[in-house]
């Protein structure tokens, strides 16, 4: 956005609770200013909206109904990356009787996945094509060149809502035209592998309800349909082992005895042993309890599960207790880079009945520890889309996703001059 | 309450949302009046509080901090067989200021447990013993006589708590000195065999925070501790099973093609198969996603999931789909008998060094539909302490729960009195 404010006109106005935050952010560009807000204060949050010609939110999602509301009464457009929530879909009427629109679902995923996928839909369609299956998955992953450790994963992004991941609810997804259902604590037992052209070898796990794009995208009858999170090769396994180990929970208050160590920390989630249980014997617990293999008992290993230090901090959920020894194993170092991975496959029969295959991805490094490419793709798509608001190339009101080839078209092109693009590949099946 | 009205001077008031509920309970007794409240209604909550001399609440749990509250501003005793809350914990001192008493966990479990427990607890140690183990298991089941499924199971309470059995967090407890965690997902494959004499072979599964007693009961150190809930005998590989599945997910909305069938949809759970797949085919994948027995196999078998009809409603959670299913195969029939069974278990060492093992248990089996085991065992504790106040028998004041001989000791008499008994029996180890 400033960038290309003195080019497009635009004074760039940066909110937060820490005004500090903000400064940074504003860089002491001249189109820039700042101001602190607590967006859990109806009026000075209204206010500030009201100020604006278009406000871009990266509230917490919970947050974004009560910023749609403002929108709406003060007449002013909205642009989020938070997925589209009931409330705010029920504010379609509102937001088009005050002429604004309310677009949801722009950030990378959800967001860049919308754009690509659906011009990739909407071609084959246009060719007189039928869709017969649609895979995404999309993973914020760390860099080859950073990537030093067993688990091919370190923190990108928020640590707290990867340690939950997978606990916020069940999957629902098809396969072969059998409608699935993946509660929780299975999710990582059917993994899908998935080679990435130029980045080498990923798993995929469903996540969400994916059955809910067959009314987003038009994909009536589609035999498969599943939307999933990337993960490096071997990850599932050893998450899976944490999962069954119940080592991810955020339901239960420990208060754990002095100097506990992790071994028979580790021993109270798998049974089968003594306190006093040796390595060994509680690697085999761990094995017997959550079927692990090799490899995933050796990543468990890696984290330090079975070995004598003590358990820090000793007060707090499960899900407390892992994070911090997570955020000590899976940090970012400052010269490392992170890396966005996303990759589709489009199952499809030709007009003349021949069956094919396309697939369609993405692979994006960050620049450093501040332009990642995770904020990057987040940030990005939004941008655009306020650019084309203001020059007036945009003109919907009402609540709406980035499906539509006037918005997809757009923001593809400005995502690719950015560095952003997608590689095609087109084979029988 | 109404029996011993004229005896003691008591005019019973009993308030419910349906009016016509409550004159049923009401009985046109001459010492009962009804009258219609909305306990989400503040003002007309306090107003009744404030009417009363002492009040019984059978609300929600989730309500009882505002309604102790209520009670704290009118300086009216308050009894409850809910769970103490934090919230509730932290208005101890507001209601000894105020010289009330509220009482908290006085039902069947909490409550009835609490009170036998501790007789036996505070006798062991009077006598110089030591406990090394404490273990109590409660169930909600079906009498002998009425028991003709091979669940072993009905509805004799409600049905949503039921079949949300186990969701609501991990278990934690304490076996053979190693403090154990178990998630959700693996509470019913740790299960322990219980033999209650003259009832049978049942099986106890640990729930809820069971290291919370250490400090409730005053077992600092103790070497085993777990409170858990009872089943028949193979029930919990059966729930187990739906459990693997998540045919009991409430966190998944469903809108299932019309007509889908049992065999399909179970198979949607388990993966593995096509959507075509025979019964023999889903139960195999059933067995292999679950790792299920052939007797948990059969309890799927007999609840109708491998077979052909149509599953309703085709709206909803798994949950929503299962409770209608289960609420078809586990309903009691008018003529049917409900049972509580209570089983404790204390591991002790006595004065001179004998390690003993004493049991205390209490099998209890309703009189018809109105009059169940489950609404007297509830109840009852809650009226015996209420005309222990009344009477002048009991004068605490401030937050507390029934751990205390000045409660446990007229009450179990009580109970006692109504044929509500424990029977002991104690062995060298």
């Amino acid at each position: 956005m400033l960038q290309h404010a003195s080019d497009e006109g635009f004074v760039v106005r940066i909110g937060d609770l820490d005004l500090a935050l903000a400064d940074r952010k504003a860089q002491g560009h001249s189109a820039a200013s700042t101001f602190a807000l607590d967006a859990g204060n109806p009026e000075a949050r209204r206010n500030e909206i009201d100020e604006a010609d278009l406000v871009i939110s990266m509230l917490p999602a919970f947050l974004h109904p009560e910023v749609a509301a403002d929108a709406i009464a003060t007449r002013t457009p909205l642009i989020t990356p938070s997925y589209l929530s009931p409330e705010i879909a029920a504010m379609d009427q509102a937001a088009k009787d005050a002429g604004i629109p309310i677009l949801n679902e722009l950030g990378l995923d959800p967001g860049i996945d919308h754009l690509s996928a659906m011009q990739v839909i909407d071609e084959l369609r246009s060719e007189g094509s039928k869709l017969t299956g649609f895979e995404s998955y999309t993973g914020g992953l760390v860099a080859p060149e950073s990537d030093n450790n067993p688990w091919h994963y370190k923190f990108t992004w928020n640590p707290r809502n990867v340690v939950l991941a997978g606990q916020g609810g069940s999957a629902t997804f098809r396969m072969g035209g059998l409608n699935r259902v993946l509660p929780p604590h299975r999710l990582f037992q059917e993994v899908t592998p998935i080679d990435v052209p130029g980045a080498g070898r990923f798993e995929g796990y469903a996540n969400r309800d994916s059955l809910a794009y067959e009314q987003i995208y038009g994909l009536q009858g589609i035999e498969t349909l599943v939307r999933g999170t990337l993960r490096g090769d071997g990850f599932c396994g050893g998450w899976d082992a944490l999962f069954q180990l119940g080592m991810n929970r955020d339901d239960a208050q420990l208060s754990l005895p002095e100097g506990t160590s992790w071994r028979t920390y580790t021993a109270g989630f798998a049974g089968g042993v003594g306190k006093d249980a040796d390595r060994a014997q509680v690697r085999d617990a761990v094995a017997k309890t959550t079927g692990a293999d090799r490899a995933a008992l050796d990543l468990l290993d890696w984290l330090g599960l079975f070995e004598d230090d003590a358990v820090a901090p000793a007060q707090g959920s499960p899900c407390d207790i892992l994070q911090q020894r997570l955020e000590s194993k899976w940090a970012l170092a400052p010269e490392d880079l992170d890396m966005i991975v996303m990759w589709h496959r489009f199952g499809y029969t030709t007009a003349d009945g021949e069956q094919r295959v396309r697939t369609s991805h993405l692979v994006h490094i960050g620049e450093n520890d501040t332009h990642t490419a995770m904020s990057l793709t987040v940030g990005l798509p939004l941008a655009l889309a306020a650019r084309m608001w203001m020059r007036g190339e945009w003109k919907g009101t009402g609540v709406t996703l980035p499906t539509s080839p006037s918005l997809y078209t757009p923001l593809l092109r400005g995502l690719a001059a950015e560095g952003i693009a997608f590689t095609e590949n087109d084979s029988a099946l």
